[in-house]
C-alpha cells in the first residue's frame, strides 16, 4: 500500500478520450514529437506509482496554461487517461492500450534520452 | 539480379543528412506525423528493393512541389538517404540506422493501415 498518495476507491470516470480501436498512429506520432510531452510520458513510465498524477508532480518550470493544454493534447491522442479530482486532473499513461496498438513504442520513449539530459 | 532499376555501380553521394548518432526522436517523430509520410516510408519499407527510388515511383498524386518539400523533411529528419540523379532525387529508408537507433520504429510504420486503407 502506498501511503503518499493512495488510490481512491471509487475513481472519477475519465475525461473524454478515444478508445482503444480508434488510436491512430499519425496521431499519437504528433502527439509525441514534442520534448515536452516526450518528458511527460518519460516520467509517468519511468516513475509513477499505479495511480493518476497531477500537473504538479511533474516539476515543470511551465505555466500551468500551457501544461493544461499539452496534457489535453496527449489525452486526445490516446496517450493519457485524464480524471478530474475536484478542481484538479490527474493523469497517467494508457500502456496497455499503447502496447497492445503499437507495440515497442513506449519502449522508444523509456529509452528516449532528452535534449537537456 | 534486379533488371528493371539496378542500381548503379558508382552512387552519387548522399544529400546533407544527420549523422546516425545525430538522429533525434522527437525530429523523427514530427517528420513521421502525417499520413502522406507515413505512406513514403512504408511503401519504401515494404515494396522497395534493394535500389533508389524516384519521387514518381511513389504514385501520389500531388504536385511536384509538395512532394519535394516532404521528401526533404524526411531526409533531414534521418529517416531517408537522398541521391540526386542528374535532375532526379531517389530516396531509400535509413533502416539500419534507424534500427540501431529506434528500434523497433519502422516496425510500427510498418504495420501501420492507412486511414484509406
Amino acid at each position: 500500500m502506498n501511503t503518499v498518495a493512495p488510490t481512491p476507491p471509487e475513481l472519477p470516470p475519465p475525461l473524454p478520450e478515444p478508445a482503444r480501436e480508434e488510436l491512430k498512429l499519425e496521431t499519437v506520432l504528433a502527439a509525441l514529437a514534442d520534448p515536452l510531452r516526450l518528458q511527460i510520458i518519460q516520467k509517468l513510465l519511468l516513475e509513477s506509482e499505479d495511480y493518476d498524477h497531477p500537473c504538479g508532480w511533474f516539476g515543470f518550470d511551465r505555466p500551468k496554461s500551457s501544461l493544461t493544454h499539452h496534457f489535453k493534447a496527449l489525452r486526445e491522442a490516446g496517450l493519457i487517461r485524464q480524471r478530474q479530482y475536484g478542481l484538479e486532473r490527474r493523469s497517467r499513461v494508457r500502456d496497455e492500450d499503447l502496447e497492445q496498438r503499437f507495440p515497442g513504442l513506449l519502449a522508444l520513449v523509456k529509452s528516449w534520452r532528452s535534449p537537456g539530459a
